[in-house]
């Protein structure tokens, strides 16, 4: 079993910004592909925003099995459609991790329906990520927190749905704190995302930060194929009723005919 | 105190199907309005489809404390710009009764972020909606379950986001279950989904029924006013840090510069 | 309607440690009765560990709707038989609101299930208490944070079960985190979790803590009554079968036998 | 990996019951564990009553990565000591899965922290199990529903605490509904509760039943071993504070003293 992990990244900072270029020199979407590249069980590869079709064709999507997304700059940028076929993918069942600034990227968004804003502060301040949750999946391997020296900071009230489960919790020395590994499924698909990665610092490369992504990507994974069927709302006629059952009282539909949508 | 609920109802069956306008001569809307109008601490007006912006004016949703919402046929033809001004309120904290096939109306699909699927099926067959969770402020005065003689049959997997609670479960003469009654925050706004209503039954005039909407609009409302700063992502300049910190690194953003979106 | 609140203190520091003595000379638990009789709808009342039955018999639990608990020191002295009691009752719809070192009291882990253990130190550091659900009611009239200069730490893992919602989550000078707002429904009873409250610390005099403990008594309050039918296990006779079934097939139990427990 | 399970059966109705001995000649227990022993990275045990410690050493559980429990008529003569072990060992990560009437069983009230009780009736009337979360990992491998023709009945309500994720929900030809198929965490321990198996039916040897008894051990296990940290609560002195503070005010406890408990 390998898992297809994508990484999609928004591909701009890195090149118009000589201290993102300078740190993440081949692209913050390649160093994180790198570093799940270094598990034998994923394959992962990159796609970004100036591709055709972002690098989301239907076909790719259809081998996707995890995607991983960052952007900040151009949310705008990517195009509607895009947006709903992520979307459309998660629910069949591919595993969706929204890094960072991604909280405020259109497929997040989309299926969280929340405003999904927070508090900012780029300071470069300390931030301490807590295992609130060990033994979770994604918390593999890690101690019972650690320590990003210079990140920029998120603080409450992070707008998102109340969680399936809490994994991480980060203290700032700045005095705030953010719930900075969250849990959801929507469909059929699991969701996580994951809050350090500001570009202009070395996240990417930070052990404890690759064992979180690695062990997301295995997490969000899910082995048994899409269910398509999840757009579907069938009519079950009353003749296929699973228990007998006589049609009684009026009706709007004719036989046969389409629910609406 | 008295709460403020506005029943949105699409308005057109009544009109082209006799049947439906012999059961709800002055619509479904109204007489949704009516059983909630019987409590003292409850005063609903209603919206539809065809005034103007929908009935759903800045203003008036503004002075909203709980929307209702039944719609069927024609979710295709509600303006994506009311959509997202209900989303907004909702946000802030306006609460939201989703009513049976609103299961597929704009805003509810906005909200879930799911495909909000089901099965179907139209035989006027017997439904049981058993209480999953007495004491709930919704089952208030419920039995342990109430029959209604003829519905439309709804069957799960019902493709929306795991609830805050599960209220109500229903059974289904033809072999069926669904989850009749579920709650979810989403923001400072509690939603709520009641399955029973198809437009060709009395379903609302029940006594159960209408119980169960005036406990969901008084336990949807939230009595502390509009979260406005929920649409906000706020920079904490590092001079305004809660904590002394001193600012280290690069930086992206310039002193006082917005955050993108 | 009058909420009736009881106010359980383990009333043992406040005797045997002088400046406990010079915090609470009254007792903790009447300093928090105190400040929940400063609110119109609540009437607040206090027990202790010194007195029968911890001054908690069946009689008093019967007409307690709400039960506050501080206990540290003496957990392992409060009765078997009491616990349970006080289960029972919050099972039936007694909401319970467990403070600070009451994560370790006997009926906070028989309702939980689980160690409820965490990481502590006394060294008198800042917390910074983060409104996490702006608008849930525990929050209502509070800023986004709030301080409280000297307290104790509690610092996550805190060995609990997934909360229904996070209200709270608190910061700490020395770098822990910990979910210090968290509420569960446990049968019919509301039970709510709240952190701070040191007994060498005037936390219970704060205006941002007591507004707390308003808020949590008036949202933990069910106003439905005792759902005594919480213990049973009824059989439903096949004759008094909701649907029209025939009995088949071998069978366990004699007609009428009670089941096993 | 081989997942090693323990089934541990009552193993009372199987020598005293004519019809379950016939339909159990060797024991529920052994009929599941077989069923289990069908796969590859399964190895499965079995645990009795009437062994020694019920057959659960700490030795024994200290090598169980998952537990099934299947107990009906003598709740009461499981010792409390190996209860509380049991327990102890989910909160340090093995899995359990509670079978049926085992949700009297004192293990599973022990970790609920609620009544667990339900509405029964043994006629061996029509269950359909219906699946309401596809693409759960114990729900692989199913249709959306499957049928067990003669089954006694449960129905709600159900006490036990609000679940992670509800997979399954039953329909009754006699009118009830109930859920299932439930998840929770408790500590490091993934719990599944699955109602499906009187012991007068043979329903351990259904096919449907046996994959989901199989995806259930996969799911429960925990590959990352026993977190023993979790009934700690440890002090974390001033001078090893993570940020450098200052201790301030008075304090309860002396310098390395043990908290209470």
């Amino acid at each position: 079993m390998t898992i297809r992990a994508v990484v999609w990244g928004e591909n701009i900072h890195e090149h118009t910004n000589a201290i993102v270029g300078g740190v993440y020199p081949n692209g913050m979407h390649t160093a994180i592909a790198a570093g799940l590249n270094e598990h034998p069980n994923i394959e992962a590869t990159t796609a970004t925003l100036q591709e055709p079709e972002h690098g989301l064709s239907e076909a790719r999507l259809a081998k996707t099995d995890v995607l991983l997304w960052w952007g900040h700059k151009a949310h705008g940028d990517v195009e509607d459609e895009i947006v709903e076929r992520v979307a459309k993918r998660v629910w069949e069942g591919m595993g969706l991790i929204v890094l960072h600034s991604g909280h405020f990227a259109k497929p997040f968004k989309r299926l969280m329906g929340t405003p999904c804003a927070l508090k900012w502060r780029e300071a470069g301040e300390r931030e301490r990520v807590w295992v609130v949750n060990p033994r979770h999946p994604i918390a593999e391997g890690l101690d019972d927190n650690f320590v990003l020296e210079n990140e920029e900071m998120y603080g409450e009230q992070f707008s998102v749905p109340e969680p399936l489960e809490t994994v991480f919790i980060s203290w700032f020395a700045g005095g705030e704190v953010f719930r900075s590994g969250l849990t959801w499924r929507r469909g059929a698909g699991n969701i996580f995302y994951f809050r350090p990665g500001h570009e202009t610092y070395p996240t990417y490369y930070d052990a404890n930060v690759k064992t979180v992504l690695k062990n997301a990507v295995r997490w969000a994974y899910n082995s048994q194929g899409a269910l398509t069927s999840i757009h579907d709302a069938p009519n079950v006629p009353v003749e296929r009723a699973l228990e007998p059952i006589v049609e009684r009282g009026p009706r709007l539909h004719k036989a046969g005919e389409e629910g609406y949508k």
